[in-house]
């Protein structure tokens, strides 16, 4: 997983909970299929590798996720000030038979627009994620991130665990 | 993650392909719901909390993976000698937007029996499960796992990448 969250700023509690002025103009909430048309893809664009895509593909990908139901939530923060999305992070359910058949939730692909940060959006969407996560049943919720992200998932309530190992078949 | 595969031996070359004649009798295949009473929750309970499943929960966690078909596949390594499970290991496929829609192979819950141990059988249900991978068209496969095991995966082909970071909602 690569992400590039914002850090928080020291301005704004880390227990904010998204009801002040400020949140009712950056509302948090799943993705929509009308998000291609509001930089949702430009959006991970700063995360990783994302070249445009077409609305059959756009319209594709989305059904094949929506057909997963809570098992997998893409949630999203629009600026309703300027039409865009300027946050957004997922999170999918794996279930086993570890744990008496139990859940893990693992958090992806989180991003801030760069011009957004400082509002501790980063924050909300991980929460937001971790949340849906805790009440879909899962007994953790993990993610991945470069060290320099350690301290900011600290702060959403992660600890460190494990390392990450990667096999590439392609860039 | 957590994962306990056993480390390989000396003796038995990396580039084993499973064809040779103590394979014949260790072959790896998917998942089979008759593996419920071979040992497999078991096996689990090697790796990670594994309480006994009753076979109605068995069936049930069965049913929810058989339906992701090729997106969810356990690998299993049974002794035919002996009629056990004597190593697991899961991955599943991650649908994303970036990388142009691509997908990302996730490897989970590996273990190996052990008393089996030392025979390569985890080198041979990672290499099985990257192999799926590949051939799913995923872009990479990551796992997560301890530092101790990161010399066993680089083995396996894969290259430390990043740290995981866990959220824990109970035990």
């Amino acid at each position: 997983m690569d992400q590039m969250p914002d850090q928080p700023s020291k301005e704004i509690s880390e227990t904010s909970g998204g009801d002040n002025d400020a949140d009712d103009l950056l509302p948090i909430r799943h993705l929509e299929i009308s998000d291609h048309g509001k930089g949702f893809v430009e959006l991970l664009g700063q995360l990783s590798t994302c070249p445009p895509i077409s609305d059959a593909d756009f319209s594709s990908r989305f059904a094949d996720l929506s057909a997963l139901g809570d098992d997998h939530v893409i949630s999203v923060i629009e600026d309703l000030k300027t039409g865009r999305i300027v946050a957004t992070g997922s999170v999918f359910v794996e279930k086993k038979f570890i744990h008496g058949c139990g859940k893990v939730a693992h958090i992806e692909d989180v991003v801030v627009d760069a011009a957004a940060r400082g509002r501790c959006l980063g924050q909300r969407v991980v929460r937001f994620l971790a949340e849906h996560a805790r009440v879909a049943g899962c007994y953790k919720v993990i993610l991945d991130c470069t060290s320099e992200l350690r301290g900011f998932y600290e702060k959403c309530g992660f600890v460190e665990k494990n390392v990450q190992m990667a096999m590439y078949f392609r860039d």
